[in-house]
């Protein structure tokens, strides 16, 4: 016997180059507005704490936590790389559903900016990295490789940047706020061979947040069940494999969520996915069954990912617009489906949104399938 | 409806200074001894991890983990400061307890030495680190302060040293094995009044490793049977307090765990607990209620914690001797007591273990209760 679970509220910071704010800072400005939003009468309502960083100090979330009062509660900080912050939702969201607390906070926290020069550093162990091999070349290698298997252009890449460049026009927290051409995109400066600086996401600080308890629907028009999450980590790579692009933990993943939550695909009427650089946006919407192995390109061309369209992605403006505080960015996926799902989301909003999902991938190498991925299911049913 | 767990297995590397051992070479050691040890047919059996670190670089618990078969599944990394190893124990217990695993490893990694000179640097948001009020400096300021209250003497911190020293010399895996006096640990370099070096905890390199489960004996009589175990976090420290020595947290924490568990702090046979620096030992026996506040001087001084005394605490040698490679140490404190309470700890052996009790503290600084606290309680009742 499980609980039956929602977002009772959720709250983020700005996201930006925001350096003069320290992580304390900008977890209280997330946490803050979910429990208001949540309506719990204050912090001391919270059961307990799953949190995501990556580069956070060790104990950063008590930190920052303790100040407003969150003590005493057990507080798991959660690194799975760019998917810290869903995969400390999903842990919170399990929590709840086994019965064990009955309010607790999923929280995200990344201060990015002070730290790294425009780019993350490679962490030390990583000796691919030190010569070059990072995230911006390793998906560099994806698109190059998926450009030769399925013909997607550079303008359709290009096409994922114009679209998440003007949603993220609608957002007041995002960290760019202006519209950009195919043109600009692809004469912007080349960061790693097909994919240039506006096909890449930005570093950033900030902190978002949800307050996750046991469905109270009806009574609490506001709350969104939560219908399924699923984590999975990734596979060792065949080397005589072509397909270096992730696509296969994705779509795992997104079949566990989708099994779940008793749905397919096409149910779906928004979705928050990890376009850390715009080839990942083409390949997971593949993955995520909104179109055919290879048309993910014509997918964006269609028009069929745009807030108008049937099936919008990254209204937010994604993480090639919001930015991207890496353990902050899951949280900030889940506040946005909650705005959405509400009907809160203002001039970016989706029309008659009842159903979202949530994809966030962490890691990605080329000699792995990811750290992990984690897929989530929100709405009425 | 709950299910009852046990630890199946458990398993470590050395530990000490082995800089030549990377990350994923110390945790293969610790992964495949505890899978052997839970009879499991190998890696694929594992439904799951949560790992803790400290200092691990993100993705380490995936990177080590691939290349001996744990591939796929959810793979979930925790920080939570010296208790990060614990936490991942408490989780995965949680975890299986909620009926959604069957097979979870939990794991401790931390590489140390090639990192760190000597002692822990200051972390980059750490003001107050930064001017010296590091860990040593924390816990010789709450010596002082114990020892103004209480009146334990010098002599009597010694003896803590001095007993995990010599618990340690029949413990193969330790970092130090020798015995000292008191007489040596008083004349040792002063690190911060009045801790002298062998009253401090070294940094050191290892992994450990248990697999939980549900509970299956009598059928697999070599399953010890996990009855509780209990996670708080810190609390705002009020100023006008002269309490600071973070005995409420242990105290708080320990009460949790022998309720859920039904038992009282006599009828504990055996203790693994956080001897970071030997005052820290002796505020948590008194936490842990083997004495009277104040009286946790004297305890060590009767005999009573030592191997051969009522409740020995530390048969391993503790972080004191065993080394503290922080993420690895809770693993290490669970290997430990299984040993025990199978009768399989060699020379070290307590006579009669039949309830053993494992402690961490995780962080801990002048204002806060620590970072956090698990404590857990083993064995047959």
């Amino acid at each position: 016997m499980t609980t039956e679970t929602a977002v009772w509220g959720v709250g983020t910071s700005l996201f930006g180059k925001q350096p003069q704010l320290s992580a304390p800072e900008l977890t209280w400005v997330a946490v803050l507005e979910a429990i208001d939003d949540a309506g719990l009468a204050g912090a001391s309502a919270i059961d307990a704490v799953y949190a995501g960083t990556v580069f956070g100090d060790p104990g950063v979330a008590q930190r920052a936590l303790q100040s407003i009062g969150v003590t005493s509660v057990p507080i798991i900080t959660i690194e799975n790389a760019c998917a810290s912050g869903t995969t400390a939702f999903h842990e919170a969201r399990l929590a709840v559903e086994s019965g064990r607390y009955e309010r607790v906070l999923a929280l995200g926290i990344e201060t990015m900016t002070a730290v790294f020069d425009g780019a993350i550093a490679p962490i030390r162990s990583d000796a691919e990295g030190a010569q070059g091999f990072a995230m911006p070349s390793i998906y560099g290698m994806s698109a190059t490789r998926y450009v030769h298997e399925f013909g997607v252009t550079s303008e359709q890449m290009a096409l994922v940047s114009v679209k998440n460049h003007r949603h993220a026009v609608g957002n007041p927290r995002a960290q760019h706020s202006r519209t950009v051409t195919v043109e600009q995109v692809l004469a912007s400066r080349m960061i790693a061979d097909p994919l240039t600086l506006y096909q890449c996401c930005s570093i950033a600080d900030a902190a978002a947040a949800a307050i996750i308890g046991p469905r109270r629907s009806p009574s609490h028009p506001r709350d969104v069940p939560i219908r399924s999450s699923a984590l999975r980590s990734g596979k060792l790579w065949d080397q005589r494999s072509s397909k270096v692009w992730g696509w296969d933990i994705v779509a795992e993943t997104a079949a566990l969520a989708y099994e779940q939550a008793g749905i397919g695909p096409s149910d779906v009427d928004v979705f928050e996915v990890h376009d850390a650089f715009t080839i990942g946006e083409i390949v997971t919407t593949e993955a995520l069954g909104l179109c055919e192995l290879g048309g993910g390109g014509r997918l964006v061309e269609s028009g069929h990912t745009s807030i108008g369209g049937p099936q919008p992605v990254n209204p937010s403006g994604g993480l090639l617009s919001r930015g991207h505080p890496l353990g902050a960015t899951g949280l900030a996926q889940i506040a946005e489906i909650v705005w959405q799902l509400r009907g809160e989301a203002g001039a970016r909003q989706v029309d008659d949104a009842r159903v979202g999902v949530v994809e966030t991938m962490g890691g990605g190498a080329a000699g792995v399938d990811g750290n992990g991925c984690v897929v989530a299911v929100l709405g009425r049913s």
